[in-house]
């Protein structure tokens, strides 16, 4: 491969200007040469994009896909009751560009709810969206700047399995709490995880119920779930390659790794985020896990003292003790890096002086011990809560 | 009455100062010159004050009390396995100091988690504590204040009732999420709800449940329930009056009148709160109703869209569609102060800029039409979420 080309059979476009009415617009594209196979996952939000209502749609008919239109600044959620028919309008023009059937295309969007897709510019400038394809390196960071919002950086994930490629490009810094469903919707991350390898369709599923969803599920910056969270799976639509159990196995691994990082770099540039949690809870069913997590995870007092490295682990256990599970709240243990801060539902009085240096990092871990039952560890990732935040999602439609 | 007092057979006291090892001491005393009769409320969180555990195992044994005693800066929860020993201990010195027994006394705690109360301190200070008891109202006022946190100013608010009194005197300004049960522990909010009539105690749980209970439940600044809420409700522990049906209709209607006015004077004193907004929920069953109310005002996005009066009310219906209720998104109408800005799930296309004006007030209402079914207007209040607020809960053990 061309040392800098990532990906084979697919080429990245990407468009962005200033329109008339003084809007920024921003497109992406992601081309296949040939054709490919996707696998997608939605906000499960009520309230959906019309960008999910329609990719939905063309999926219905078809897996087979040409291209993915994407776009930035503009939701295309809740704005109008012709927002689906835009959509659909503009899917045609680019099927009737590219000479393919518009099921063929799919659409993801990130932005300000309530505001229709620009659909005179866009098919205006469809052509020069169309005339940026390329498979360099330099047009996937293209297309990954394309589509961010409050995000500082593009994110780029590539990994190689044996001589083919995984690529991941993402974005996502708010309105970040990914509650994902297999073909049901999920919102404000877009996640193209894309591969030149031909995976079996059932695989595929396989893939995406066991790593990737877990995996994109574990995460809140804010707790705002939002309309729009897309992941679209793609692999080249050739005969499937057959693969052995180890490869199999093998191939999850890259793809929980290529997950996790991609994770690493939405949290680290989530909006305002100085530092990243890792909230660990062990011995405590899955259910129970999770809603506890994210009680922890979003409560506003467990962030700022996050914020301030401050070690008050009284939140953390109000928080527990809020989560609406039924349980004996002394026999929760909670660690703060490799201090135990409570033993038996009160304080192991640790010198707080010790526990802040830990809360100092831009990283570190929260075990919390429910003592309930044997059962697997259930891992969930948070940020903490800045004043940047707050500045950034204050001011006047962002 | 005298000019300069509130309310007849109380009496209140109040010390602070500034211990040895340099750490501040509030202490409050409500005293009742005969006897009161006591119905409580506490946090639902399953992490509960040792205040709470020792005032509950009193009021078990009886309703008639002598006295409350209140400390702030320390919550008396979760701070060691001495806790509940050190609280009665106190309990204990108190009740031969009034001559009454222990199960006649009270306590309640507010501040930070996991430091145990300074038994020493306070046992020492105690004459002081009841050397200070007086009637007047500025003793009121110096009781008030002794309970503050992080609030800025006292809480009183008072009503007469014919010739009787209803006084009620609260703190709480962060951790506030009230989540009350009768008899049932709900935190960092203290209510002090008192009166010099003499209910029957039928009549006190009935006003307590359909009337302080559901008004106290209804707001939240922070989303995050204390393991220290408490509202005691106290009468008089004498004959109780016989009130005609129109005289109980006025008594609740005075008593839902105090409590607004208390949760008017919590909410504006909120931490960093520069805005307050009442969530109206129309046309749908309480108990979604609920669920989606708190959503609404629970969520980071909404609250500092709140703050920067920023009218992105995609994040209102975003929030509404994460709820995990389950319902026809397109039914859904949004108003901010008199403007439709949604219509059936969608943009009305209503101009940002006029209801930006609204929001630029530091009072406003949002109603949230669901057209589900008929059903009575659910009533929440919520707050904005400023900079300030990450500034106060950031800083090292507030």
């Amino acid at each position: 491969m061309r040392y800098d080309k990532l990906i084979n059979g697919y080429k990245f476009g990407s468009f962005s200007c200033v329109t008339k009415n003084n809007k920024k617009l921003k497109l992406g594209l992601i081309y296949l040469e040939s054709f490919g196979r996707c696998i997608p996952s939605f906000t499960t939000n009520l309230l959906k994009s019309n960008s999910i209502i329609v990719s939905q749609k063309h999926l219905k008919k078809t897996n087979r896909i040409k291209c993915i239109l994407t776009n930035s600044g503009c939701a295309n959620t809740a704005c109008g009751k012709d927002g689906i028919k835009i959509t659909e309008e503009i899917c045609e023009v680019l099927a009737s560009k590219l000479n393919v059937r518009k099921e063929e295309i799919l659409v993801a969007s990130t932005g300000v709810i309530g505001v229709p897709l620009p659909k005179k510019d866009i098919i205006n400038y469809l052509p020069q969206l169309i005339s940026s394809l390329s498979d360099s390196k330099n047009s996937v960071v293209k297309f990954a700047k394309s589509i961010l919002t409050t995000d500082t950086e593009p994110k780029i994930v590539y990994r190689s399995f044996d001589s083919k490629n995984i690529l991941c490009i993402a974005k996502g810094a708010g309105m970040i709490a990914p509650q994902l469903n297999l073909y049901k919707p999920h919102a404000t991350m877009l996640v193209f995880l894309l591969t030149d390898l031909s995976l079996e369709k059932n695989l595929m599923e396989e893939i995406m119920n066991n790593v990737v969803i877990p995996s994109f599920n574990s995460f809140s910056i804010d707790g705002d779930t939002s309309p729009n969270d897309t992941i679209f799976f793609v692999s080249l639509d050739e005969k499937p390659v057959k693969l052995t159990r180890a490869e199999i196995k093998k191939l999850y691994n890259v793809i929980k790794n290529v997950c996790d990082e991609t994770i690493r770099k939405l949290l680290f540039d989530g909006e305002g985020v100085t530092k990243v949690v890792k909230i660990v809870i062990t011995n405590c069913p899955k259910k129970y896990a999770e809603v506890i997590a994210k009680t922890v995870s979003n409560s506003l007092l467990v962030k700022t003292a996050f914020h301030g490295a401050d070690p008050n682990w009284g939140r953390i256990l109000a928080a527990i003790g809020r989560s609406g599970i039924k349980f004996d709240i002394n026999k929760v243990d909670i660690y703060i890096g490799r201090y135990c801060v409570v033993k038996n539902g009160t304080s192991n009085f640790v010198d707080d002086a010790v526990v802040r240096k830990v809360m100092l990092k831009n990283f570190f871990e929260i075990k919390i011990n429910m003592n309930l039952t044997k059962a697997k560890e259930f891992i969930f990732y948070t940020t903490d809560l800045s004043k940047k935040y707050v500045d950034i999602n204050s001011k006047y439609k962002t």
